[in-house]
């Protein structure tokens, strides 16, 4: 039996967050870390397994027999991108922590709006005790935008926390209690939308989806008197600029985002300090790095034995 | 048959919020709003029915025959307080939006918590992209004390955010899927408690019980590596002092408070401006005015059709 095919990781994450996840990881083969200063000009030509997330760009001129490339997460738009990828199949990182981890994300975000939180806390520094006018979850329509598996997820936990919820996607998604709409009725969808989600993959259709003239058309019948531009799908979807413009003339109460056009945002964007925006850092779903290799470990050993891998990306449609 | 008797509207809310909710309410009776200045002076003897929330002190010097009083929120201390309170039905508002509005607010502050929200805040106004590393729901055990309707159903609902949930009510009571304790075992709920959310009505054995000997027993071994208290439950049942000598110490991590002993918080408190302090002015759960009103409309029919009262208050447990 020949000796099995090291594995590489080259993942921008925490550093100390990978070391200590590659601890237990990949017993029966050696891993070459990128980000291990003694593994740099390492040969990696005959090397079967990558696992990426924003990788360097010579990552496959410099492995050039890889059989099978991981995404350290849900998108795959990183790894498409990079000059040379293989025709082999790519993978998902599709997990239990991804998921859940948005959804703590969404559902926060979402309540961040309804309870005026930034309100609460401009009162608070200023010592004033004062109640508003406080709507309920149910007074407002959250409407997602991608109805895969992170959509659906969220769309059940927002329901569950009483949030009236809609969905779209641009294959129409059935989903039991819930009104979902497909690619022909975006317009009825948005019509409907207090609090608009982006939950989307980044592909040619959905890059600049988000911008002024969609947020025109969200409702603004909900009871903030305007809508809110929720997004921790991809940045490439989102238009900064009709952002912002939104925002400063009301066509956008607030919003929250996690994703941007370009990362790391810029020190210079005007969105950081924006009494009524909240910025992470694209942190609304890290990948749980142990769960990703025992993920990794899991499609080798199917591939080895010559099981289909699982999670693979279809890449005309991107995801 | 006799005139109906009016009903005295007495509640220390938005005035405007009341106002609103009077307009389509008690269609067949009179209604005296002691926030009226036209009725300050009115005789209010002869009269059944009072809806009150912190009211003036001689209401019921001034109001001798009322048949039934009506609590304007979930809790009645403040009503059980008042001197001259009669020996009459004193009814709670019991309602969805009342339940649901204080699942909001706990969900969301154990997402704020969770989620390390005034960390990523602080680093967004240096304008620092930099992720930190973040557990996730099932990390932390939430426990709630007070398993009645309230901490039922935000029990439920952080359990489906992926936070173990643990319950503790002085009788004990079995919740599915949840391990629950009773006044016996407090300590053993405590050892096992990460995040600790108040949803304790104020009684003579509620008074004080959080208080630096019951932070002590909390768990230390959660991911913030120390215990978060969020009380949305009463003030009286917290001893402010030793939240503040704990929080300093590094007994506990952080804090979320809706209520305090005295209310409104004074300008003077250091909660209003700690960086891992949430205050809210007792705004977790604002009754729905509408909603009380309907509520009380309905239980006055009951009453007055011969039917018994609903969610009344036994006066010897104080809820």
């Amino acid at each position: 039996m020949p000796a099995k095919s090291p594995v590489i990781v080259d993942l921008k994450f925490i550093p100390e967050e990978v070391e200590a996840a590659l601890g237990g990881a990949f017993p029966d083969r050696e891993v070459i870390n990128r980000a291990d200063p003694a593994q740099k000009d390492r040969d990696l030509s005959g090397i079967d397994y990558a696992v990426v997330w924003k990788s360097a760009p010579d990552l496959f001129s410099r492995a050039p027999d890889l059989k099978v490339v991981f995404s350290g997460g849900a998108g795959v738009d990183h790894v498409l991108t990079l000059p040379g990828l293989p025709n082999v199949p790519l993978v998902r990182f599709v997990d239990r922590t991804l998921t859940t981890r948005m959804s703590e994300w969404v559902v926060m975000q979402c309540l961040l709006h309804l309870r005026q939180h930034r309100a609460y806390e401009a009162l608070a520094q200023k010592r004033e005790w004062r109640d508003l006018i406080q709507p309920e979850a149910a007074d407002v329509t959250v409407g997602i935008m991608g109805m895969g598996v992170l959509g659906q997820d969220a769309a059940r936990k927002l329901a569950t926390m009483g949030f009236k919820v809609v969905g779209w996607s641009r294959t129409k998604r059935a989903m039991e209690g819930m009104d979902t709409y497909g690619a022909a009725d975006l317009d009825a969808f948005l019509a409907r939308t207090d609090f608009l989600v982006g939950l989307l993959p980044l592909t040619a259709e959905t890059k600049g989806i988000f911008n002024a003239d969609l947020f025109a058309k969200l409702s603004r019948k909900g009871p903030l008197g305007a809508p809110v531009f929720i997004n921790a799908g991809r940045g490439g979807s989102q238009v900064e600029a009709d952002i912002l413009e939104c925002l400063d003339s009301g066509v956008l109460a607030a919003a929250s985002l996690d994703v941007f056009e370009e990362e790391p945002l810029s020190p210079d964007s005007r969105f950081w300090t924006m009494p009524n925006v909240y910025v992470t850092p694209h942190v609304a779903a890290s990948s749980d790095v142990r769960a990703l290799f025992a993920h990794v470990e899991e499609q080798i050993a199917r591939f080895e034995s010559g099981l289909p891998l699982e999670h693979v990306v279809d890449r005309l449609a991107g995801y």
